[in-house]
């Protein structure tokens, strides 16, 4: 725990992520905030910045904490007379809180107050001159605080010390310089419709308690299957808990499609099944088949070309060499956008080898479905309207909020038929609406987190057009990373050609390495840099990019672009920083 | 869509939930608002209501929407001289938002804005004079409102009328007379810290993401271990996406730790399998078993007696006739804490029998295991110290905002082994942290939602003994509202004695059923009893509780409290209004 002296209000002290080492932030914030003549922005930097900010002016006569415990009036009056709020958060508790009597005047305060938290970390979180990470050792952290969970109550303050230390720690996700995963960037529709639909607190089980969202996940589904290219939107899907389940899911119904025996009778009163997907696919075709009981001997991996993408060739040889054993291929996944080449499989090719062999045809889009948005780049999925089944996660490069995925499916009634239970104590059959909108049977999950709201809302904001703009934007970037590197000295592309995603896969050679010949050891070397160069990005804050091995090749940077905050400068600087952090290498 | 002229300030009277029929009600919470002399409140209520509530005052002579587009002062002056906030959201869109240029003003605008709506909409949920729920039929919300997604972005008023109609027609989950769902309440710390997850918008795949988080939920799962009683915490667990995953991930565990050949090999490997779980335990069994290619007659449902509870020589009785058909039983899941009973199985003698069959015993406490916090209850799960594995869904009884389900389990390491790919892509095995804290491999998914810190968050603020506060409360009023009706005209318990949480089962038989013999056509009349008494609820607003048939038994009421807003005043009023809307039937 951090001493109490530390103080709750000088957040912009005590937090080391930026403003430690620039101390011209917390006032330039509070500068810039000022601007906004509403009071919002006065009375953020008040309450933020506190006396802190201006000790001159304010006298010093009141210790922080006191100053702070007021809520600072939103009045531009300097000083002003308005009356203060003086609400005490050290003598007051949860229960002091709604549905406590009295409770509304402590709860507007509290719920305010962790706004005005939330607030300034959005804000920081695209100020360039903030770190992307506050980087501690797991060890530093559990030392350094007491995380423990206690018998007794902790008061109000304290509650609001732990949201702004977890802050302190988090990564800024929004953060112009963060490209770590293929989840970037923070949407502020999408946030507000986070918080919204935190607030409704409910789940999508029936009609009966979402009926909102329930319809609007009916709407939202029903354009992104329009989209795929499927006639009239037709179809079936649902939003479920990350990619990796909508895959299991399309598994699920694929098997189910072929041998409906199997969900009563289980996979004992089947033949051998054998899926297909590419050795770049994403591991996940692999856990779900360890968990339906096909087993990961079953999932054949196909090989790529040098760009990652499926060879249609080698597929139809190992469909042929599994039928002549017996075995039944069941499902072909192919990749549009795969995790770290970011290839697009031949899906138009793929489409007629699974006709051909009447195979259920899935497409993993977790990654790739977001060009589909985009006029310029849905070539590269031509062929996804002739799936079976698409999973496609708008909080990849659409930008929404975590977690938003879909799986969507192009025959109508499968998903209920495969996972139906007829519960009829969850699912009452004489309630007096249409049932129809009663989802909760055909989903795996009994409760379902709200997921449709954020990406509604935000589609409704930005339009079809909007994730659009979105989409060219970030792939022209990843073409302009592209150009800059790929004749710069002193790097190397994983494979030739301009990328189809925002992918952009390269090594960063130091200069001790530039003149070795091209073996072992240098390989060996070459392998150590990434992991130290990211080290020390992450031990700095400056900005984030993943790394990793894919088969013989060793560690090299996968760039990576979907957040929105990100410009041109931004890749220089990533470029700069790789240089910085590794020339001595 | 609403007319445009319908307002998008005016909520206090275009919601109709409550406020249309008490037009009082927008005026006495303004007048509670006012009583909070920082600003807040009465910038909410000035914002929110705008000048409908003091016409006289203003003049009138400003349009309602001109006026509220400025954001009201928080001084307590009236008139006061501060100048005022033009934020004109009609002329605004998403793409004025950070990250864009000279974002920061319409941003903190717009996201206090959406918070302003949200805080009322917490105030309002509280309050007994407003609805549970405007209810209207699917068919009605789709033709009323223009849903649909289109090409190009509404402008940011529009989106703000948005969040103002989804709450319009969400259920006031918080509402002190919802009783509908084992999830009922809305906590105030725990709303905080799911604002503060979306906000930092991340998963928990790495420490590198997500290190807070990550080193929350070790803490937290240790802590719940510890609880259940295993040594020292130890142990394995995850918080997974509902308890329904969570009993899927121990049946998978349970299958793994039998027949680790399973996770290549797939069913095919292994002998039949077969699963125990009561007549009465939740439906997730059989769709879990359906999932993983065990198949859902593999599913052995035990008798129960007649208060729900699985009885243990029938259980012992199917084992070994399992055993004599060569079948391998392999794991029983006993339930702490039945959906629609309320009934806890007798965990020591099924731990014996799984003991002496060497049986995987899993228990399934989602909705029981908030009474393990209890020192007055927590008997009830006398034995599940014996489970290998447990779900708990501290989103049910424990008032976590939704979704919050934990799966522990006391053999270290399994979940690691059943579920891991190594997969050096996605967790590099060079980084410079300890990777052990990289925990996303044992999971099935790959991005995992931040589901942990809500709880964590609100056990530091109530501390154990707030939440043992809470559940000896629901027990308590669960026993007063047994006891009002057990020997009250026009009720029948749907068993008999004192429930054992807080699910209390019971017909209402209207006046002219009363005199009828009990034979098929009594049976008939009453099973629609309970439907139409709850459709009047929803069309009235005033209440919500669930109804179903179970076995034999026609529909009854199975009424739950988890609400932590609920008061014996909320249960004499649903008895009333059972007996009002009921009395004619």
């Amino acid at each position: 725990m951090a001493s109490p002296g530390s103080g709750f209000w000088s957040f912009g002290s005590e937090d080391g992520s930026g403003d430690s080492e620039n101390p011209g932030t917390a006032r330039a914030w509070c500068q810039v905030a000022q601007k906004f003549t509403g009071g919002i922005g006065n009375k953020l930097c008040a309450l933020l910045y506190g006396d802190a900010e201006k000790p001159a002016e304010s006298g010093g006569s009141q210790p922080p904490r006191a100053a702070a415990r007021k809520a600072a009036c939103a009045c531009d009056q300097k000083p002003c007379s308005c009356s203060k709020v003086d609400v005490n958060y050290a003598f007051l508790h949860a229960t002091d809180l709604l549905p406590a009597c009295d409770g509304e005047r402590p709860t507007l305060a509290f719920l305010q107050d962790v706004m005005n938290i939330l607030l300034q970390y959005v804000v920081k979180s695209f100020d360039r001159s903030t770190k992307v990470i506050d980087f501690h050792y797991p060890n530093e952290l559990l030392q350094e605080y007491n995380w423990e969970l206690a018998d007794q109550p902790q008061n109000l303050e304290e509650i609001l010390m732990h949201c702004q230390t977890t802050l302190k720690y988090a990564i800024k996700t929004g953060h112009p310089r963060y490209f770590n995963q293929l989840s970037t960037g923070l949407d502020m529709v999408g946030l507000a419709a986070d918080w919204l639909t935190s607030t409704a607190n409910t789940n999508m089980f029936t009609y009966e308690i979402a009926p909102v969202f329930v319809l609007l996940e009916y709407v939202t589904l029903k354009k992104m299957r329009e989209i795929i290219g499927w006639p009239g939107g037709s179809g079936d899907g649902i939003f479920s808990p990350g990619g990796a389940i909508s895959n299991m899911y399309a598994m699920m119904i694929a098997r189910f499609k072929m041998f409906p025996e199997v969900k009563e009778k289980g996979m004992a009163a089947v033949p051998r099944l054998i899926a297909f997907t590419s050795e770049h696919s994403h591991f996940s075709l692999k856990k779900g088949a360890a968990a339906l009981g096909i087993g990961t001997d079953s999932v054949i991996l196909i090989k790529c070309d040098e760009r990652g993408k499926m060879i249609p060739s080698d597929l139809e040889r190992r469909i042929l060499e599994a039928k002549q054993k017996g075995f039944v291929p069941f499902l072909v996944s192919a990749t549009a956008g795969t995790t770290v080449y970011g290839a697009f499989d031949p899906l138009l090719a793929v489409a007629d080898i699974c006709k051909k062999y009447k195979i259920w045809m899935h497409v993993d889009a977790a990654w790739g479905g977001g060009l589909l948005m985009s006029r310029k780049h849905k070539w590269k999925l031509s062929g996804v309207e002739r799936a079976n089944s698409v999973t496609w996660n708008p909080h990849k490069m659409m930008g929404v909020p975590l977690q938003c995925s879909a799986l969507l499916v192009r025959e109508e009634g499968l998903m209920q038929n495969c996972n139906q239970m007829h519960a009829s104590y969850l699912f009452q059959q004489d309630k007096h609406y249409d049932l129809s909108y009663d989802t909760g049977d055909k989903a795996l999950q009994c409760g379902r987190h709200v997921d449709v709201f954020k990406l509604w809302l935000m589609w409704r904001a930005k339009g079809t057009t909007g994730f659009e703009a979105h989409v060219d934007k970030c792939l022209e970037l990843a073409e302009y990373l592209y150009n800059i590197i790929k004749n710069r000295e002193g790097y190397e592309m994983v494979f030739d050609g301009k990328p189809q995603h925002t992918n952009v896969c390269f090594w960063y050679i130091p200069p001790s390495l530039r003149t070795l010949e091209d073996n072992e050891e240098r390989m060996s070397r070459l392998s150590k840099v990434a992991p130290v160069i990211k080290a020390r990005m992450m031990e700095y804050g400056t900005t984030m990019v993943s790394y990793q091995p894919l088969g013989d090749k060793v560690n090299f940077f996968r760039m990576v672009i979907s957040n929105p905050a990100a410009t041109h400068q931004d890749i220089d600087f990533l470029i700069e920083e790789i240089e910085r952090l590794g020339q001595d290498l």
